[in-house]
């Protein structure tokens, strides 16, 4: 008999694909610097104002399931965001609280998605979406960004692609970007938006924006929601408070659907009934995701700030990648997130895995290889630590390229055979 | 286009659809008494204890991404747990921490199910594991609890059916039994639980046992657990904190796959994985939930007053359900559910939907219909609630059976003509 079901080989998580090893260098005494994972609250702490609100709702006894949907008052909070940040006129029913926008990926491809459906992603895309979407047995139609034009939709090469699937059409079920994007940085402009909506609505796709990063913007960049553009066809927004609010560990995220035609309205009733299936989500960790939301002016504090050294950040990042001549970089102008290009033309690694294997046992940084991303010639790094900690990070990954340039691949030989020689006899 | 995945259809909750009737009602200022939903910190607060070990996580900033299957604090007290309880030598690889017990259905039937697959329940079983296995394409296999012989295990039909299934057993992946049971409260003997597991070793199926309410036994019964019965062949221990650590709104629960065969070391290994594709469950209610079994002595207090305190309500809801002709019931000796069940031929109710509609909006009681557990002649009380209320909601369906009783009809329908008469005139 076969155990496991066929569909759970899909399962994998490239970004975490290295923690093992790492937590193993870092148990043997090893200087390990983490580059990636894009957890804020390691750097950026969780506000005061929110923890107390969670303590608040611990402390009044609200300790039992919530609505399936979600509490009331954090949809409420939803709708206020919405409006105040784009105009947006929204209903109870069209918000639908979700543990991470992780969650709200389960729902979307469990309610949209049967075996054999397609969804079409951009590449590079954020790599858990993948997974995802096979193991409920639906297929990946990969649209582009391009990075010549700086990490710019390929619209063009989406029209041509959709004209071809002809009668399988009716099989994608929807298009998802991430806007600000993970892994690039990149912040789509309001007209490649347009347009996009656009092609989505001709071939009756729903689209769907993962807008986690929407006030992690900079650089000059404005950031515009799909709730802006896309009105009057069926989308759905996600966010949650994972990033802007520096709350990954509570797991609340939510999902939008703002239209009030037929196919919104059919959605969102049936999101919101899957939601039932896993009762509830936290549920003190939702009048804290109220707060962190409806408290705008110890939000606006706390966000001009981490904006502010994030972009600091960032910036120093790029700055310090193209002192390296086998590493080329767009500098983002959202999230916290680059996506080197290598050339692997003239570096020794045979494939990114051993480029960031080289890396997390060599040079001590932990990197995410760009194949999680559909993009094997790139890597991530997640910008978050203080300056002086990406100065030494990016230092070594420089050291490493210089040391790996095929160019210098006899002396680094050489030099490993010197270390070998040195090294201490066996036990 | 379809919009909808088809397997969408499979979504439903009984257990929650007259939930909005309900609000409905009470915003009208009607009074109900909600008996439809095991939710013990309405009745029971979350222990002292318990909650300041989650403010505690709070303050000291536990507010980042865990690990995916569970922090190590909390695994090791499940450990910790399960060697005190039930003399099980656990490793961290052999726990897996996840939203409840109803995210663990989610990665069991991800993992083990293709669509066509096919999952063992016992009826009655607890209504959510049904659109959970359908949604994912699976299929039902129904065994039996007999109520006649105090609901338990029918095994000789269980043996008979798998016999049956011939070429298609290999499709069988798993067994499911909920022990103590909801609806029903039972406990489920170990003589039961031995045979059990022999069969479904005999026949290469995995076993799972959810047993969230294993601390909350009563009337003299003596609870199993399955970690005890079917070592040594691949078995899964669904547990959590929400009913005996009075938790259910921390979303906290756990698998723990014991076993170091080959299956069970392939399985464990696979739902961990999986639970890599949503990152994390909340982070500070880990800790929480840590303390809240590492803290023997002070739940030690806790469980005896619960258990003492539902063991009072069940039973006299059990005496108060035993003065109507209409219903017979077995005595629980666990959970707090009853599942009464109701002598149609004698009553003027054309189905259990009928009659929890009428029992909702005519006598202010919330009740679950059998249907949902697969048992339409039957209903589910939840006897949480004080004395004074059950008392109350259980002479409110009394009455209704006696005013519904088909010899009652005529007269019924004479005072409802009468009650419609005396209704103030429409403003």
């Amino acid at each position: 008999m076969q155990l496991l079901s066929r569909r759970s080989r899909y399962v994998k998580n490239i970004i975490l694909e290295t923690e093992n090893r790492a937590h193993e260098l870092i148990s043997q005494g090893r200087k390990i610097v983490k580059l990636n994972r894009g957890d804020p609250p390691h750097y950026f702490p969780t506000p005061k104002y929110i923890i107390d609100a969670y303590i608040d709702a611990l402390k009044e006894g609200k300790t039992f399931y919530s609505k399936a949907a979600g509490e009331k008052e954090l949809k409420d909070a939803v709708i206020g965001r919405y409006d105040r940040m784009y105009g947006a006129q929204l209903n109870e029913e069209d918000v639908i609280i979700t543990a991470g926008v992780s969650e709200a990926l389960l729902f979307i491809n469990n309610m949209l998605l049967d075996p054999g459906d397609k969804a079409v992603l951009f590449r590079p895309y954020y790599a858990q979406y993948i997974p995802r979407i096979e193991v409920e047995g639906g297929r990946v139609v990969a649209g582009r960004y391009e990075m010549e034009s700086g990490w710019k939709l390929d619209l063009d090469g989406l029209e041509r692609k959709l004209k071809k699937t002809g009668r399988q059409k009716g099989r994608i079920k929807y298009m998802m970007i991430t806007n600000p994007h993970n892994p690039t940085g990149n912040v789509l402009r309001r007209k490649e938006l347009t347009r996009l909506a656009d092609i989505a609505n001709e071939h009756g796709i729903v689209l769907v924006s993962d807008e986690i990063y929407d006030e992690i913007v900079y650089n000059g960049a404005k950031f515009t929601s799909m709730a802006e553009v896309a009105r009057g066809m069926p989308h759905i927004i996600l966010n949650g408070v994972s990033k802007n609010y520096l709350s990954t560990g509570f797991r609340v995220g939510f999902m939008i659907v703002p239209g009030e035609d037929k196919a919104s309205v059919v959605l969102k009733k049936k999101l919101a009934d899957y939601a039932l299936l896993r009762l509830c989500i936290n549920t003190p960790a939702q009048f804290a995701a109220a707060e962190a939301m409806n408290n705008t002016k110890e939000h606006g504090k706390s966000i001009k700030y981490i904006v502010k050294e994030i972009s600091k950040r960032v910036n120093y990042s790029v700055m310090m990648l193209r002192e390296n001549e086998h590493i080329s970089v767009v500098a983002p102008n959202g999230s916290f997130y680059l996506l080197p290009k290598l050339d692997f033309s003239r570096l020794d690694f045979r494939s990114d895995k051993e480029f960031v294997e080289t890396a997390l046992n060599e040079y001590g940084v932990q990197l995410t290889r760009g194949s999680g991303f559909g993009e094997p010639s790139h890597f991530r790094i997640v910008a978050l630590p203080p300056v002086e900690t990406l100065d030494y990070a990016i230092r070594q990954i420089n050291r490493m390229c210089e040391e790996h340039s095929r160019g210098m691949k006899a002396m680094a030989t050489a030099k490993r055979k010197a270390i070998d020689e040195n090294a201490p006899a066996a036990i």
